[in-house]
């Protein structure tokens, strides 16, 4: 009989010795730590498929299985990680032969190749990771709930063009990021979809001459449908890229709070303080307490653009089917979940530690032009004029105010004259009144505190949903590795 | 009175004329044109609803109403398109006064504002489009399946690494996009969830204090919910980064079809030809003929990850909520919508009259080594060896073949017996017959020709419902056309 | 004689019409106009050439550059601009052929190809677009200087991490951005000599069999060198991506001042005024003042970063040599360009119309605790005491100021008690006065008024070498031109 | 005394403990191994400069710098790397307290702050990492130069659109990388005198009152020149992205590279073979012999893209000066240059070992119709009519040759008659002659295997005057090194 090297594709069609530096930059060792497991089941289910299609007798099935499960309780880091042996696949495959000789072990790979086993464990993985993120971004939405129903009626100044536009409440302003947070949620729930279908049985990219059961495997998986043609079996990653670019908006999003935490903590705007644990302080300048946390979190959330260009560029213009560029994607992806994952950790901690400083938020709501729309408003309604005219009277007022120095209330009574217009003291109190403005915004969506109530209650309540959802994924990978490990066969 | 300058916005509070080079750099009016239509319809239902509301009276709506569809009819080259007036909004609104007067036309913008107003329109005008880009989906899609059908039993080699890998047929192969494809169509009926909610009612960012009625509008323009919190709804738009993603990721699908028709109409593959109005010649190369449109679809698909990063780029790290910075998003859009539909249309164009060169491709598939995988699971079924033994002896089988410049048959016995194995004449034949390969590889989404059939039928039937549901959502947005201009207050 | 279409190239090798679609999709005549012209000093350049060897006769060679000429003058809008011709090379022949007959215009394009001949003019436009920015960098680098010189005694708030960190000047602060932008400078001075080498005669990738002379196009085109490999002379654009690299450095920088312009003209921060003509207000609130020019800019200047990858992901893993997907890049070229031209004019107008509110920026300075670096340092100075403990004490000082709601001055002496350290009033009043903090900063590129001066002057020196740099490399261009239109064969 | 925590910043104004996970997220140290060695050195400068101004006393001055040199010696990995420590800087001084006590070791950091000294230390340590990259690049190149030599006379066939053009020969082609690729060289070149200024001194961003010397620094250093700002000496990252930007560059034309690996490999090409050790098999299909270090590089090279997008990113609309996001920009930089120096070492190893298959290139060559141009030319020369009229009678020629399905050499006099033209015998033979016509294209840098042989000693030429840059550069960083190492007080 010839003799073996270790790695054991190589001895037939490619009879040299390996070079060590190729080894160590083709290796995918390093980031299939994140497959490990998935690898294992992903196993067991062909195990058990060719046993029961009789591919393999039920004798070495049962060794093979056994050994599976010896391995999977051993754990990756306490096997033989020699990177000759290219990949996980490989390193299990020889334990196994090891164990139980090259005989047994060498059936396991019968009807199947690398190409159709790694995309199905990256599947199996990416659904698991998808629920994690899910729970993590529920988490947050709840602390954002939190502050908002606690600061429903902290008055505050909304911004656009980061000028200061119309009074609402913090806690409206905090709602605004649940309410596009919620859509972050909706895309990783389509997403899953179609990451919960499987390759299995696409072999190299043909399927096999074996009569194997793909039904059989993608039911012991707990796949939800198989992919209906083995070349795209095997060559499609689009589940990996939608995935990122999820994650790539939901950094979006996560950067938009971050951004409003730097900005808001600032001494000009003063408006919030982050919780010290959150904050550094400067090597030279002991005064110092700056928003690191939020700025590494912008920062990160940056990467997450990069990344999916990554995997984007190495998926442009590959030819059919399976290229080992597509290896490279892998850590790219692990990458982009463990930035999300733990930025969203920060995040969530840096909201729900947050001191409001209702103070300064009232001042500026009240000290400036925030409410000139709603005298423009009243002059509409009250005077029954059109609001293009409205608006360019309080135009005037606002310039008028600044070059003088002057409080509106001051000269309102003059310029309306000028117009043959009029409008009561009180009017004019209430239509300057920041809280005034807020309560009167109570259209669905709108600050005003009943209103920002009902939003509240109706988001608690998609939470709820969500969550029952993701409880009920969860449950059936559960069931799912639970039945494979105590699969009688 | 006071006078008025033609933009009726800058009177007010900005009364110094605008510098003509700041109104060309920051106008939008070039790239509105494709929100011109729904910015009308998103006019006539908040018209409507205003009116309802007793906001204007039923005498000024109507009037409003009337002039609206006017201006639509009228169609938008054919009004002031003056850059100082900004945007499509002001360029109506500026119409209406110049038809109906100010005092009537200024009270259409009660309780609104153009940030909104232009929310909306966007969602408007980009659900249609999704509805477009998907027909052209399934119009590529029924190509490709026919291709395939007409190519059930045309032998051809599968490649990995672009290397041959096995026999399966040029109908199996082509048959892999449409699985692919399907997950795009599956991905844009997702985002037009998300495209099709309502922000109308927000106003600059905290509704108004106005009591409109958001379900009214909603109702009118045929969304399917509205958006429950006002800064999110003036400021969010992951719909249209969520859209631009689903287009670059069909575009990395159409990107492999064209490399295929790149490289294997090329001299050295020449399995397939490309129909001379797809090609161009050289200017100085006579012979030359070029898939010059498979490589500007390549590379004009490149371009879409581009005009992604610019969105992300765009959005990542603004503060809540309206930014101006928001506008330029517009542009990158529409250039993305107009690059998938046109692509999309010169790559159903090549695959519709492809010329498939069956004879090269036999000779491919039966001159190489693409069988050696069936070699080695003939081994195992009839030797009854491991998999991974009889790998390493094809393996070994091949090297000598190629070494020695003989066919394997020649010395496959020889080979086995050092192995002490034995295969017979019939078997070695049918092992390393490619049709017999194909056909015996029948698991499902298999090259078989049988099985390609029901996984043809498959896919046809799941594109009848893909048409299904895009025509009814196409007549929804029809009736809702529809019952604007036809509605009686 | 055989019948000739008007694209000439496709009567021998592809007999068929084109589809008109087709055209549509693959002509490249729209964004041609940029080279336009650089194509007729192209195709002079190479006709003396091709006169002087006696590849063509003379009186040939006569009538062709005189044609060309009338063409050059005539303009590009006044030719046949039928899609059918491709692109503007064909446009031109086709016009020649038009005037002279194909006999004698046929020759022109002798021992050439288009390959190397877009390659040729792109290099020719793309020179004259670099100098353009250039001196467009250079009017923007001066209006800043000028700011800073106006602002050399302007007490105000440096920030890191967008918290107050140090007192400076706001004319120290404007010159960190001439600073950053000098390296642009350079950076588009050595692009430019990567530019300026000439592929012409590379031919289609393989030069020509016809004696050609390429040092005689090189030298009537003056660029710096050739190509020195044709395969390499029709293929490369790293040129372009360099360009447009350059070009996304510098909008990071210009967007570096936007966001300081829209940060600093909030109501918050309140310490610098944009002019009107550079702001729009609100269609709903008649109070606002937006910077909508820097928002548009700054989101502009996202776009640059996309371009660049629509022109990587184009270039990236294609094989060697000329493929049309190349033609794709130019249209991003160009686009970026155009962006860097008018954003660049645009934050030039802004930074040269500033408004600066000295008063509110000395308020910062002095109301807050940007001087406690310096008390730290005095502690140095005066105790003895380490940096790092002079550090701990200021924090704690700071810390309790907060808490305690007084000014550090009233609890200084009875903390450096606490560690047995004094300091005289004279010393504690100097450490916390900011503009004694400034003066006292007159390291090498500090803010100190004096230091700031010799700064300016370096900067107004480099500027000086840079527009004889940039003015001597248009007088060769202009020379070259001039030359060209006046050859005598 | 107050008793101090591990980090000696928080003591004073943030009294809290720090978070674990927040320290695990902020840390920097995972990448400050690539910067420790330059710290030191910055240390080392910094202590020198600091106590010949007298700002620190020689004894304290000569008890640092010796620690220093001890913990150099020692390693990184000898620190105490507790991740509250934040980053090198703040390990190495905890060190430096460890060893010689608060008061002494507490002075380094006088004058100075972690905002320019990491500034500076990436600089250093950049630097250094281009003349590695550089270094690599250049053997790169002489591989390819040595490729080129050995097949100066290897006809072969030139490809545009990937479809046959002209015969050249395959030393040509290799010489079209070095030419592409010298221009990496002279880019990175360029970039590193945008690296090699110093910020050092620009303290947190308003230099110091302490009265440094920044030339003293600089000097000692080895940088040539100073930054003349401050604010722009710590907040600028133009030189990182820059550096990425050439490395992106580069990753195209090794892309390129690779990618004609692959499709050259390809049994349909075949005319390369690469070496075994950079090949893998299948684990399935026995025969495969897969380019997988290729594609692997292919991707690796993609992700550049992507870690430049990601720095873009992030600098992306920052306010000025230092912000803590800009810390998450070294992963990217380091990521990147490891990625461009083990690629290149792959890329090299792949060209040192090709197999080239002389006799398949000569057979493409040879059957089918790259002579076209060359026949057409002949035509031009011998019969005096246009090119154009040529190039349609070629055209016309190839396309009957191939529905003919003969040789262009049997119906040539009979299509030329028909246009009254006549060529000899003798000249149609040498016109359709591949290697006649690699001959005659004997322009400046055509494949004439005389022109090449100039080419080739032209690169050498300038090979070896980038080797002596490069060394120039490279002794006198080793002279700075030794020089701080043994500096005299």
């Amino acid at each position: 009989m010839v003799k073996f090297m270790k790695n054991i594709l190589r001895r037939g069609r490619l009879g040299s010795n390996v070079n060590e530096d190729v080894m160590k930059y083709t290796t995918s060792l390093e980031f299939d730590k994140e497959i490990f497991e998935s690898d294992i089941y992903c196993d067991i289910a062909h195990t058990i498929m060719l046993t029961e299609q009789n591919i393999i007798s039920k004798e070495y099935g049962l060794i093979i299985i056994e050994e599976l499960k010896n391995i999977l309780s051993k754990g990756m880091q306490n096997l033989d990680l020699d990177p000759s042996l290219d990949d996980i696949h490989m390193v299990i495959e020889n334990e196994l032969i090891k164990k139980v000789g090259e005989d047994i072990a060498g059936r396991m790979h019968t009807g199947r190749s690398r190409n159709d086993e790694v995309a199905t464990d990256l599947r199996l993985a990416l659904r698991k990771k998808i629920l994690e993120i899910l729970a993590m971004i529920l988490k947050l939405n709840k602390s954002l709930i939190k502050l908002a129903e606690n600061n429903k009626n902290t008055l505050s100044v909304g911004y656009t063009h980061l000028q200061q536009a119309q009074p609402v409440t913090f806690g409206h302003q905090m709602l605004s990021h649940v309410s596009a947070i919620e859509r972050d949620i909706l895309r990783f729930l389509d997403t899953y979809k179609r990451v919960n279908i499987c390759p299995l049985g696409s072999g190299a990219m043909a399927t096999t001459g074996f009569t194997i059961n793909r039904i059989k495997t993608k039911n012991l998986l707990g796949f939800d449908d198989i992919i209906h043609n083995s070349m795209d079996g095997v060559s499609s990653r689009d589940f990996i890229a939608e995935t990122m670019f999820d994650i790539s908006m939901l950094g979006t999003n996560l950067s938009k709070i971050c951004e409003e935490l730097i900005v808001f903590s600032s001494c000009e705007f003063g408006t919030i303080e982050i919780a010290n644990e959150y904050t550094s302080t400067s090597s030279i300048m002991p005064q110092k307490k700056n928003p690191d946390v939020a700025e590494i979190s912008r920062a990160k959330l940056s990467t997450l653009n990069g990344e999916l260009v990554s995997v984007l560029t190495i998926l442009k213009a590959l030819p059919n089917t399976y290229n080992r560029d597509l290896q490279e994607i892998s850590p790219h992806l692990w990458k982009t979940t463990e930035t999300a994952l733990e930025t969203l950790h920060m995040v969530e901690g840096m909201v729900s530690t947050l001191k409001v400083n209702a103070e300064k938020m009232e001042k500026l709501a009240t000290e400036n032009y925030s409410t000139a729309t709603e005298l423009a408003d009243t002059l509409v309604r009250e005077c029954g004029i059109a609001f293009r005219m409205a608006h360019g009277i309080v135009g005037e007022l606002v310039k008028d105010s600044i070059e003088q120095n002057v409080p509106i209330s001051n000269i309102i009574s003059e310029t309306l004259s000028k117009y043959d217009l009029n409008l009561s003291e009180e009017s004019i109190k209430k239509a300057l009144n920041p809280m005034e403005n807020v309560k009167l915004r109570k259209a669905m969506g709108g600050p005003a505190p009943n209103e920002l109530e009902r939003a509240i209650n109706h988001f608690n309540s998609k939470i709820n949903d969500y969550e029952t959802a993701i409880s009920e994924k969860y449950s059936k990978i559960e069931d799912v590795e639970f039945n494979l490990i105590n699969y009688k066969l």
